[in-house]
């Protein structure tokens, strides 16, 4: 590996080479795009080098990397893929018209891998102290999903709970939107029932962003314990989750739109619930 | 059109049918989704029912409509037809296949109109009292583009200034992602020279959002008219527009995420500045 014969270093690579679609690695890893071979195999699809060095860093264990044959010549590209090789990945050196098809883009990133998912319960959500979590209510677009991964993790947040039928955290476009995020953060699924005994037992305010709330989010008596929830793209909250909720928050609104995106909407909710504790613990500029 | 025989309205309708593929318009239709096309045309279409009523309401000019033969079936259907054929539209009633060939979906909605764009200029979006209005610096994706003109229009803002190359607001993914409020908020493109001059001339203060600000969001110095400034997805805002700013401002963040998603960080700002004018305006809940 440290060899500077001019063959280049992947002339003493450790790690398989793979050209062929019909391989069967290679179909498992083009198969994770679909919900049912993510949930059969228990994997999903982390696109790229920092996607790849973010997980890692968190302790997520790989099951497979593919890469370019190019990325081991790079001394951080083969670097990763000996890290990755290390917590337990399969390494493959792959045809770029096989990171084609897996990546399903005509300039794929020089690293695809497979990571193991993580079941994660209610109760490792659970933290002392100040603390704030975000709750979204059947989510459906994944992109919205990982947008507001991202931003829970930016404020701070101490979880995301997924709350009855959600889109699925680990596809390929919510990984991507969160940006590395998904890796960082805690994301458990829960009914609504076992969500509220939970947060009951927490001792955090519940407050649902709804078109009947009757203050504004930056008037909102978030406490120094609090979730906050978001419903549905199209159908908001059900009436009996918002009867649960010890407030309902209203984002003020004028003009046409009679509503807002679901992850800008909720980002504004988690911006003011942050400032409400005086952005505790945020980077120095 | 007003029968009630029982071969149904379509029977009677005055529209021209279609179901080829090679029918010129429908081959007009279907390039819209190409930024060449949009622009030699001066068209662009919208989707469904719902935008087309927002189009039409905003005085929008339509050249073409395309609806499934079962939209004449309905009351509103009919009656839309028939305002958009009054707007100027050419409608055809078309095949599914022809409506999933130009949608590019396999379920498509039953209405799809083209409407003309609209060259708006900096000084259309000039406005007298408290005003505030978005910039935007270089924007590459659309279905970033479409949510925060959404968001734009939501907390009332006097329009949406694109500067430099950004990606286009009439891309079928920037109206989606809009909806509707594409139709609703002003949007002029501009050089960065250009746009300074007139935010001056308007007497607005500028505020960037920058990793190099000092201070929060909901702590800047909004004045009564004032413009919101976003950088690039990747790169920011340039060294020298960040130099032509009144202030920049640093939205907080902790954890592993080094930056929001463009349109979230967008809506904490123009709620922060929005606040800062007490949400006048708002709708009453």
């Amino acid at each position: 590996m440290h060899s500077d014969s001019p063959l280049g270093r992947s002339a003493h690579t450790p790690f398989e080479q793979i050209s062929s679609l019909s391989n069967e690695t290679v179909k498992l890893l083009r198969s994770l795009d679909r919900k049912k071979s993510r949930t059969e195999s228990g994997l999903f699809l982390a696109e790229g080098a920092r996607h790849a060095e973010e997980a890692l860093a968190h302790g997520w264990r790989p099951a497979y990397a593919l890469a370019g044959a190019a990325t081991l010549e790079r001394d951080r590209g083969a670097d990763l893929l000996h890290r990755l090789s290390a917590a337990g990945a399969r390494v493959l050196l792959a045809s770029n018209k096989v990171m084609e098809a897996v990546s399903r883009k005509d300039n794929p990133q020089t690293i695809l891998a497979a990571f193991r998912q993580r079941d994660i319960a209610l109760k490792d959500l659970s933290a002392s102290g100040a603390a704030r979590w975000l709750a979204l209510y059947e989510v459906r677009d994944p992109g919205n999903l990982g947008t507001v991964i991202r931003t829970a993790d930016a404020a701070g947040m101490s979880g995301v709970i997924l709350i009855g039928q959600c889109c699925d955290p680990y596809s390929v476009e919510a990984v991507r939107a969160s940006m590395g995020s998904l890796f960082a953060m805690k994301i458990a699924h829960a009914d609504f029932t076992g969500f509220n005994h939970w947060r009951v037992d927490q001792g955090a305010r519940l407050l649902g962003a709804s078109m009947h709330g009757r203050v504004a989010q930056d008037e909102a008596d978030y406490g120094s314990r609090c979730v906050i929830l978001m419903g549905n793209e199209q159908a908001g909250l059900p009436d009996p989750v918002e009867a649960a909720c010890d407030q309902l928050v209203r984002i003020p609104m004028r003009g046409s739109a009679d509503s807002l995106n679901l992850a800008s909407a909720a980002s504004v909710m988690i911006y003011a619930a942050w400032r409400a504790s005086g952005y505790e613990g945020a980077a120095k500029a």
